[in-house]
C-alpha cells in the first residue's frame, strides 16, 4: 500500500479510503489508485466470513421475475448453511447492475458475488478482483468472458428434450417462441429446437419462430400471432414458463383447448408451471442446486486464483397435462 | 461506554465487542454487559447510511411465500432510492429469526430493521434498541406490543369488502377458508367476513368455515371437503390467493365450473391471481405502498426517539372472472 500511495501520490489513509470504497476522493484519484492496485496485483485479504458474514446478490430486475425470485429463494438457502447472509440488489438498467453498486459492494466487504442474469463488466470485473473479492455468474445473459466462472442449465439440450417430446406425440408442425434476442439461453434453446426438428427430417418455416420476451404479455401476443388463422401450428415451445402462460391466454381468447386443439411446452418450471390448469409440461432447471454450486465456487478457497469453471446442470422434461398426441396421429 | 466497562468489571474493547456483535466473549459477560446497556440508556450512534449502507429484511420461510417474495421485491424498491441495499433472512423457525440473526445485525450495523410476517422477542427488541437500530414491523403474525411500529392493510375490511361483493351477486350460503391461527389477519379477516354476513341477518353455521394454512394444497383439501357434497355452498370466500388457487383445483377435480357452479374470492392480490382462467376476483393489498410506508418509518430520523406507529393501508376489491351473480338469484 505504501508503494502504490507514493507512485500515486497520495497519502496511505487514500489509498485505504479506496479500497475500502470510502467517500471523499476525486473520481481521477481513485482511478488511478484503482489502476495501480491492479497493475501490482494488490489483492485485498479477503473477510473471514463466518456468523454476519455477506454475499452480495445481483438480480436481473424486470426480465422473467418469478424465476429470478426463485433463484434468490435458492441462494438464500445455500448461503445461510454458510452461516451468511444475502445483500440483495436489482439491477437498474437491464443486465447491469452499475456504479453505485460496485461503491457499494467496496464499502460492504462481502465474502463473494453472485450475478443472476446479468453482465459483469470489464471494469467491475477488475475492481472485484483488486479486492479479491470472488464472483459467479448463474445463466448469464450473455456468453462469459473465459476467465469468469459461470454456473448455467443445459439449455440446448433442454430444448432438445421439449421438442423430441412434442415430436414423439405425432406433432410435425410445431413453432417455437423464443426469448430477448440478447440472452445465450435464447440461442441456445432456439438451437436445440431446430436441432431436434431436422433431426426428424422437418424444416422449420420463418413463421413459425416468433421472438418473444420471457414475459405473460410477450406470450399472449405470439400466441395470437401463431394460432389466429386456419394454418396453426398443433404445438408451441415456448421458451419459459411465463410465455406459456401467456399462450394459455391466447389460446383461451380463441376458444382453443389444450391439449385437446394445441400442446403446449415452456421451460424452467417455476412454481405455477403446477398451479395451471391444464398443469404445464415443462423443461425443469435445477435451480436449487444451481444456487448450491454457484455458492460452492464463490466459498472455495482459492488464494487470490480464481476458479475458471463453466458449469451446465442437466435440465429434465416434466410431463404434465399440456401435451398429448396430435389428433391426426 | 467506560462506566459499562466499570461496572461490568470488563474491558472497554469488551464492551466495544459486544456492541459490534463480535466473537470472544462468553455468553455470560454479554448478557451482564447487554443488561448494563439497556439499563444505562446507551444508544449506539446510528449508521450515516449513504451508499452501501444496510436495511435488514427478516421473511417468514414458509408461509405464503409469494407473497413474502412480492413484500421483498417492495422493500428492496423503496430503499434502493435511499441508496441502500437490504440484507435478506428467512426465518428459521416459524415466525423467528434466531439467535444467530441478532449477532449478524450487531456486526452488520444496519440502519434499519424490517420483519415480514414475524414476530420480534423482548430480547431481540431491547438489544436493537439498546443500539439505536430503528425497526419495523411488516402484517406483524400476532399482534405486535403498542410500542413496535408495525405497517398492515386494512384486513378487517378487506374481508367485510370480498363478503359485501358475494352477497351483493346473490349469495347467500357463503364459505370461507381462514389462515392459521396463529396470525392476526386470519382473526382479522375472519371477522370482516362474520360481520357483514350477521349485518345482512344470515347465520354462518361452523361447517362452513374451515381452517387453511395460507398454501395452496391446504385450499385444494378446505375446497373438497366444503364442495364434495349436495350441499355446497354457492361461494367461498378463501383467505388468500394461494388457497384460492387450491379451490380451483378442489372445484376442477370435482367437475365444477367456475363462476358458473361456484364464486370464488381471494385476498392479497399476488401476479398469479390475474393469471388463472377465470382470473381471480380478491382483495389487494397495497404492497408497493405498505413497503415504502415502512421504510420511511424506519429512515425518518429519530434521535433516540423511536416512533410509535401502527399503520394500516387500505385494501381495494378487485373485480375479475372468478364471483358472478348466483342461478337463483
Amino acid at each position: 500500500m505504501a508503494v502504490i500511495a507514493r507512485e500515486a501520490s497520495v497519502s496511505l489513509s487514500t489509498v485505504s479510503k479506496v479500497l475500502n470504497g470510502r467517500s471523499g476522493i476525486s473520481a481521477e484519484t481513485r482511478e488511478r489508485v484503482e489502476q495501480l492496485l491492479h497493475e501490482h496485483g494488490y489483492l485485498r485479504r479477503g473477510d473471514s466470513g463466518g456468523a454476519g458474514g455477506l454475499v452480495e446478490v445481483v438480480v436481473e430486475q424486470a426480465l422473467s421475475s418469478m424465476w429470478a425470485l426463485e433463484i434468490v429463494r435458492g441462494v438464500e438457502s445455500a448461503v445461510r448453511r454458510h452461516g451468511l447472509n444475502i445483500v440483495l440488489t436489482q439491477t437498474e438498467t437491464r443486465h447491469d447492475p452499475g456504479s453505485t453498486w460496485i461503491e457499494g459492494v467496496a464499502r460492504r466487504r462481502p465474502v463473494g458475488v453472485v450475478l443472476v442474469l446479468t453482465n459483469l463488466s470489464a471494469e467491475h470485473k477488475r475492481r472485484l478482483r483488486t479486492r479479491n473479492i470472488p464472483f459467479v455468474l448463474i445463466d448469464p445473459a450473455g456468453s462469459p468472458d473465459p476467465d469468469v466462472p459461470s454456473v448455467g442449465a443445459t439449455n440446448w439440450a433442454g430444448g432438445v428434450a421439449a421438442t423430441e417430446h412434442l415430436l414423439s406425440l405425432g406433432h410435425t408442425d410445431i413453432a417455437m417462441i423464443t426469448g430477448p434476442r440478447d440472452m445465450m439461453c435464447t440461442h441456445a434453446r432456439l438451437s436445440g429446437f431446430r436441432h431436434a426438428m431436422t433431426a426428424a427430417g422437418l424444416t422449420v418455416p420463418a413463421t413459425r419462430v416468433v421472438l418473444g420476451q420471457f414475459t405473460r404479455e410477450s406470450g399472449v401476443a405470439a400466441g395470437i400471432k401463431l394460432l389466429d388463422s386456419d394454418d396453426r401450428p398443433s404445438a408451441i415451445f415456448a421458451s419459459n414458463d411465463m410465455e406459456a402462460l401467456g399462450v394459455y391466454e391466447a389460446a383461451r381468447r380463441l376458444g382453443l383447448s389444450i391439449p385437446d386443439d394445441l400442446s403446449v411446452v415452456g421451460f424452467d418450471d417455476i412454481a405455477v408451471a403446477g398451479w395451471m390448469a391444464p398443469s404445464l409440461t415443462t423443461v425443469r432447471q435445477p435451480i436449487a442446486q444451481m444456487a448450491v454450486d454457484a455458492i460452492d465456487i464463490v466459498l472455495r478457497p482459492h488464494d487470490g486464483e480464481l476458479a475458471d469453471l463453466r458449469r451446465e446442470l442437466s435440465t429434465t422434461l416434466v410431463v404434465r397435462e399440456s401435451t398429448a398426441r396430435t389428433k391426426s396421429f
